[in-house]
């Protein structure tokens, strides 16, 4: 079901330690259950708080009238922010789920099933509570500075969801095969099967809803040598940063389709989601509809330079981040080449003039061969050190660098919605033409999506502070370890050498 | 003047603490010389003592006559094995000395005199004096087990001579410059000044007068650049290798030519010394005319084989040598292009990220932009590091390497020399035309000579398992300062993060 807006109107004191939210008079909530029964209905507070508070406290606040050239909002009996497990029940009709037909390989059948949970009714529904307070909310904006216009409203659980170790599954009686990947979310810890083209579909999805708000990038599907253990292997590290990222978004990480994907575990229920997302209408720049945005009123000079000042920004992270991205790659290569292919070098040539040192002339066993030939032995070994390093800290590094790519190649479009939706504002604003009510709707659209750019900004920010950061961080640790490793292996040498 | 032997025949104890040397009935001395006064000789025990003795002690050993194809001895006012200062003194006629003219640039002039020191007749007398006991003596090769057939009896009072940074002098009201360098033997500390063409006359005496000995190579001539401070710098660093070798050989570091090149700060004396190494006729197979070897005959069957697997040992060190040569040549190139290029690269990757961390909404230092902009600072010192590495490490393994590759290209002519005597020995007992006096002496000639070629070969094995060695352990030690430093680096920069 959709939510509706609802003004308090007088104080409401929740009990400590239930459900119950204590609300106050003036503020406006989301309503996102009206079933709760009893008189109550469940909803979140401004700062994305979610509980139940009594129907009667509240008043629903009639939607204004939309400008033109927005799309209406959602009916009721679409899915728009809420759970799969309150989605209508499936009405039969299977025959237009194409889900098992998607394919990155195009013949392949995939299990939307747990691994290890037996098949049942109901599981979505238990998840549902079990998820409760994490993805159950609306995407909010605060702003607690002038400066920064909005910020996303964190969550107030994060979670993570692991990606283990895939395995090479069949079906057809072992002649088709598939690699099907385990996640487990950390606030379910219920394990779910998903392949590759899941992923895919969660993607387009994503891509669909969210114009305003960059989505991470999945790994490139590639065609050869898809079974083979490095490829598997290194796609679910690919995935875990892309999953991570997802986690990480204030917005993504509480989404519909997105908390389907995590959590369902029942072929029937995962069906019904799947047609759910895919009839979504709060898509695009409808997905403002459920954006709540600071009521301040924006000053459009303020944020046309700094628009343009993330612009050039942007822009420049993305140069940066793509040459330290080909770097890693080339250095990750020539780790397993150039690198270790010199090292190498160096030890034979050692190697073999310790063996010429063998010879002695009185025959005897000669500890200056076996020193000569450690030396050998050391470089050999220290090219085998960077043939296996280069997984060890310019891959990670690359991966991690691969979603911030994806990221800052997305902004700029998240921008350019921005002044797109400006420019109609100013539009409208010089046509006169609209009445004034329809004139303050098109105002306050812009607002969101500007405060929502802005909340999309500030988040990219706070990535790069953060994660980013600490990818670089986890990187040089990473090259100490390996430096320390060959600085070990020369001592160890040394201290034999007589 | 040359030197005889004399057999001892009765026991004298010498005096403790004065030049007297004791001496024991039987052994046989290399008397030095005759002129001591007051009934003393000076000269050589079996084990290169030297010392005063009572002439009336010893008994003079009459030189067997010589084999029909070696030249007849030095005369006695023909340089052998002495001293400069004993030559006999210049007749004058500087006419035929063209050693000023004998130029690696064909033009330029040098002085043979000391930098420091006034010039002063008497000089290399008083020098003789200070290097008794370490100069003044006549190879002696023993035998301390029959597999080993002989070896260098060692110095008892080893040297060192250090080659000093050159200094660029100029002649002719400086329309000429050239570049002398400044050698400081241990046994006199008094310094002499010489040119790469006076090394350079010296290695043509060396080469001409030992075809037994392998004599270490001077580094190549090179024609350009030669007045650029590094490579004046790196050509010292090679005549010091050079020196360094013949110091620590037996025969080569006390032999008359090289004594006078680093003793002689006299100009009429250096040109009479000079003389007198050019008509030196104990050169060649006449060498071993001097050499003092074992008198036990030496069964040519055992010494075959040994010959045979000494030449393939010394053709596998040559060549290991050599490939170990070009991989540190390869690799000190490595430092200074590639490995600088790859970390400068990746330095200037991380840096242009950490620039754009500078952008921050709130307009904020931003400290992840230091973090990153050090992560790229790092690993452009680091490529700095690399460059100035090469000199540290793969430039004097090289050098070092390129004075053994000298001695493996040469001992096999060495070993060849041994074969041809032998052939000509086995010749000599097919003819039978020989009377059994000359044959006895062939005999003795080949023997010398093949204890000669075995003092070397140990002498070679000693160097490989000695200094060879410690030169692989040296580049070792800087090897792991080098990836030390750079453990250094990084922890520092990982520390600096926040």
């Amino acid at each position: 079901m959709s939510t509706f807006k609802a003004r308090v109107l007088y104080d409401f004191q929740g009990e400590p330690n239930t459900a119950e939210m204590s609300i106050t008079a003036g503020e406006l909530l989301t309503v996102t259950r009206t079933d709760v029964g009893d008189g109550w209905w469940e909803g979140l507070n401004p700062k994305g708080e979610s509980g139940l508070f009594p129907e009667a406290y509240v008043e629903k606040v009639e939607t204004s009238s939309k400008p033109p050239n927005i799309p209406p909002p959602a009916p009721p009996s679409q899915p728009g922010w809420g759970f799969p497990g309150q989605q209508e029940p499936d009405q039969g009709g299977h025959d237009d789920d194409d889900w098992d037909e998607w394919d990155d390989d195009n013949t392949y059948e995939s299990p939307p099933y747990s691994n290890n949970m037996p098949k049942a009714e109901g599981n979505t529904q238990r998840l549902t509570k079990e998820v409760s307070g994490t993805a159950l909310r609306k995407p909010h904006i605060y702003r607690d500075s002038d400066d920064q216009l909005g910020r996303w409203e964190v969550l107030s659980n994060p979670y993570t969801v692991q990606i283990a170790s895939p395995k090479k599954a069949t079906k057809m009686g072992g002649l088709k095969s598939f690699i099907a990947y385990t996640l487990t979310p950390s606030f379910s810890n219920v394990e779910v099967s998903r392949r590759y083209k899941h992923f895919d579909w969660l993607h387009d999805r994503l891509n669909e809803k969210f114009n305003l708000i960059a989505i991470p990038p999945l790994p490139d599907k590639q065609v050869s040598g898809r079974y083979e253990e490095m490829f598997i292997e290194h796609r679910r590290a690919q995935l875990q940063e892309f999953i991570n990222y997802m986690c990480r978004h204030p917005v993504l990480s509480t989404c519909d389709v997105w908390i389907h994907f995590l959590t369902c575990t029942d072929a029937k229920q995962w069906k019904q989601g799947k047609r759910n997302a895919e009839r979504d209408q709060l898509i695009g720049a409808s997905f403002c509809l459920c954006v709540e945005a600071p009521e301040k009123e924006i000053m459009p000079s303020l944020v046309e330079v700094k628009i343009d000042e993330n612009l050039k920004y942007v822009e420049k992270m993305d140069q940066c981040i793509k040459n330290l991205m080909q770097t890693a790659q080339d250095q990750q290569k020539k780790c397993i080449n150039m690198y270790k292919r010199e090292f190498t070098r160096v030890g034979e040539a050692f190697f073999a003039l310790g063996s010429a040192f063998e010879y002695n002339q009185q025959g005897m066993y000669s500890k200056a061969s076996v020193d000569v030939k450690n030396i050998g032995s050391t470089y050999i070994m220290i090219g085998k050190l960077y043939e296996e390093q280069g997984k060890m800290d310019w891959l990670p590094l690359f991966d991690q660098l691969y979603i911030y790519k994806g990221i800052t190649s997305n902004l700029p479009n998240v921008l350019q919605m921005q002044k797109m939706a400006e420019q109609k504002k100013k539009e409208c604003e010089r046509n006169n033409q609209l009445p004034q009510v329809a004139l303050t709707d098109v105002r306050r659209r812009s607002d969101v999506i500007t405060y929502t750019v802005f909340a999309e900004l500030n988040h990219f920010q706070q990535e790069r502070d953060q994660n980013l950061k600490r990818a670089l961080k986890d990187f040089l640790q990473e090259q100490l370890n390996f430096y320390k490793n060959v600085v070990t292996k020369i001592e160890e040498t040394l201290n034999q050498f007589e």
